[in-house]
């Protein structure tokens, strides 16, 4: 399989200035810095990578060396080359090492503290490892497909798409499309508005429906970049329980706003009930409140048929529906969208008109052909079935553990799990084995979160890894339980 | 020429579900709301429009007959179709009217008054109209290689590509080699930083380089977006004047910050003198004090060979330089970047460590491409040229109309006017009559701003469209002088 997928990540032009060795190495670098080439992968034979490159096993060879040296692969005495387990960041080499000219410039003390935290934070980010969270399973996207069409439209780039980008017209006539076909809603181009992510779409519903001191409801435990949003907005925040069906209205008292999160909660991975969507509109046509929608992964359901979005089961008009194409498809698209009722769109978009927010008419086309093609429908029915397949091995290996418990999950690309220890010791020990584990109790604003309980994403992680990795968190549990 | 260039705007996609008809409205539509085919400019035959995309003469007049319904186009009896003075704005005409569903939903007072006010800002936003600021001339701009420079890194998308967006190497070393051959300076492709142009560089530097309630210096008359990024970081602001030479260095002051714009002063267009810029840099090194150094436009000097940028001849290592592309080649580009010295851009880089701002990989290799081939040095040498002709069918038209005097301008694509009555009537009236032409003293933070100048931008207006626009400036300035 690696065969077939080396001149995937290894594309070389034989017209660049760039040596082919480089071209190689930085091919490699970039596919085990994304998870594509999995730690511990083994790489075929230098002859046959000689053979589908078309290149020297010299040139190969060189290259191999190269990336050993630099930590990303390991060699085994009579069995091959591997991903290394625990690669380096993305970060190519740096350049042959020069000496700083003498510099009088200086950071002030505001850099200085970002320099430390914000380095650190860096130093923290999910990476390409197991189990970071929101990172979908880019080894499975159709690259080619992909690659064909932005070429296309790239090959008739025009004068009026040099200057600042807006929205497209086609684009936003493929949402409409999509979501009226597949989230039983019925709405024009004209009520879709595009985003670059969906965090944009959030900030500016919440700055447009709320004014400040408003009252907000939210899951609890919730996303915590909806939380920000609302903080930023002025909102004042409430929060409501969570239980197998979804965000638990009764009691939830009067609020202007929900943020809610149906068709996976986040970050329990349960899906709102079909009763508990008809209680949730019901109670915002009592508190005469509006809804905003957030239905990621609405794709990717485990077992049983999609359930209508809210926005297609509300009939007074007061939910706003917000997705993105970062987990369908890949991060760096950076396209989201907000689907607003007819009455109010026009307005909506005017409150809009001098956010400074760019959206490149390359990659919007490009888009809107993958949707109209219909590669977005065949990606999304694959992708089902592999997250469902990745969640069963993960559900299987952190059974064989004995020392971790799996929660029922409904939907998406992560799972909680229960264990024995503190979560915070036991995600930091994983870390140190290079696994990643986020404590659940972060997710949670109320009191009554669970000290021992960590979210663990499996969507860009390979079945074959899922159970050396889960071994490793295993052994890290075990670490902490066996401290005095 | 125009019709060698049809085919520039209007790229017809065959095996497109949209109609060719429409296809070849959308890209006259764009053509003109971009400023590439200027008001008044008269449109080949239908026979040769015909020829040349070699579509069908009905289709061709039934677009036609479509945009001159639209307001794009008037025809006039035997002497052919004209793009309309005053088209309307770039977005496309709505789909057909739906009724839209009753909404409970409702604006948030501050999303009502967002609408109201942003809506309002948003309809006075620079247009194609002649001499709005900051418009390059798009005209001009060689769109078929840089589309097909795309085309070329499009096909090659690689799976690393698909994650979040970072830095590209190629793309920093071809910028240091590009500052380190124009520049005068000499630095490696590690001390360039990239970001998604002026602004968030701006923004990132004063945030690393500031306290809040630092002094920081600005030119006055000065740049806007500074001027904001600096309140932004806290600075408390200083000011100096302006001369022939530059900022006035002598009793400025301490400051722990000078944001200079030494190239092309904004709004002024002096070019800063060498004396003046060292004097400056003494200033820097007396005070102990950072330099950043805006260096837009430094490619369009009108007269002269260029002066090496204030990073070039400072030996002490505190200037930090900022330019970007939206003004040498296209604003939908969206790459700045910023320079630092060696001594302490590893720490500038680990400040911004958690700044999430996305670079697509796509474009930063092909503007690589464009630079590493040529194309950039070539494009820059042949606008240094037209904006020179433009400045001067601008001074010739404006000396003519015995109604602007315009100031000696030593670079870009700017002009300042002297007018006799008061500028922000004069700008209301020209507005009227389809001109963009903005108060001078909006760039002033002091008490001594004149009340009767403009600023001109003529970048995007080709010389036989100036003529005419700086008549109709003239009759707005007649119109306010004649108002008892």
């Amino acid at each position: 399989m690696l065969r077939a997928l080396a001149s995937l990540f290894v594309r070389l032009d034989r017209g660049s200035p760039t040596h082919l060795q480089q071209q190689i190495c930085a091919g490699l670098r970039a596919a085990v810095a994304t998870g594509v080439l999995a730690p511990g992968t083994r790489l075929p034979s230098t002859r046959s990578l000689a053979a589908e490159l078309d290149v020297s096993r010299t040139t190969i060879v060189a290259a191999l060396l190269q990336l050993v040296a630099e930590g990303y692969l390991v060699t085994r005495v009579r069995s091959g080359t591997f991903v290394a387990d625990e690669p380096p960041d993305a970060a190519p080499p740096a350049a042959a090492p020069r000496p700083a000219p003498p510099a009088a410039l200086r950071l002030s003390r505001r850099g200085e503290e970002l320099a430390r935290t914000a380095g650190a934070l860096d130093s923290l980010r999910p990476r390409a490892r197991a189990f970071a969270l929101s990172r979908p399973a880019l080894d499975a996207f159709p690259v080619r497909e992909w690659s064909r069409l932005v070429a296309r439209r790239a090959a008739r780039i025009t004068a009026g798409q040099l200057d600042y980008g807006h929205e497209s017209p086609e684009l936003r006539a493929a949402i409409a499309e999509l979501v009226s076909s597949s989230r039983g809603m019925r709405v024009g181009a004209d009520q879709v508005m595009l985003f670059p992510g969906t965090q944009p779409a959030l900030e500016f519903a919440f700055a447009a429906l709320l004014d400040p001191r408003d009252r907000a409801l939210m899951e609890d435990p919730g996303y915590g970049g909806a939380r920000t949003a609302l903080a930023s907005a002025g909102a004042a925040l409430r929060f409501a329980p969570v239980d197998a069906e979804g965000i638990v209205v009764a009691g939830a008292g009067r609020a202007r706003l929900a943020y809610v999160t149906p068709s996976c909660q986040f970050p329990l991975g349960v899906t709102m009930s079909l009763a508990r969507r008809h209680a949730l509109l019901a109670w915002a046509d009592g508190a005469d409140a509006c809804i905003v929608e957030d239905d990621y992964d609405c794709e990717f359901r485990h077992a049983g048929a999609p359930l209508p979005a809210l926005a297609g089961l509300d009939a007074s008009g007061r939910t706003v529906y917000v997705n993105s194409f970062s987990r369908t498809l890949f991060p760096a698209l950076r396209l989201g969208y907000l689907v607003a009722p007819g009455g109010v769109v026009d307005r909506l978009r005017a409150a809009r008109a001098t956010r400074e927010e760019h959206l490149p008419s390359l990659t919007q086309l490009a888009l809107a052909d993958f949707i109209a093609d219909g590669h977005f429908a065949r990606h999304v029915r694959r992708m089902k079935v592999l997250y469902r397949a990745r969640h069963q091995a993960l559900v299987e290996a952190a059974r064989a553990t004995g020392r971790l418990r799996p929660r029922p999950v409904d939907a998406g690309m992560a799972a909680v799990v229960d264990i024995d220890v503190a979560a915070v010791a036991a995600a930091a020990a994983a870390a140190r084995r290079g696994v990643e584990a986020a404590p659940l109790h972060h997710c949670y604003a109320g009191g009554r979160a669970p000290a021992e309980a960590l979210v663990l994403g499996f969507g860009a992680v390979p079945p074959e890894r899922i159970r050396a990795a889960v071994d490793k968190l295993a052994a890290a549990i075990e670490e902490v339980s066996a401290r005095p």
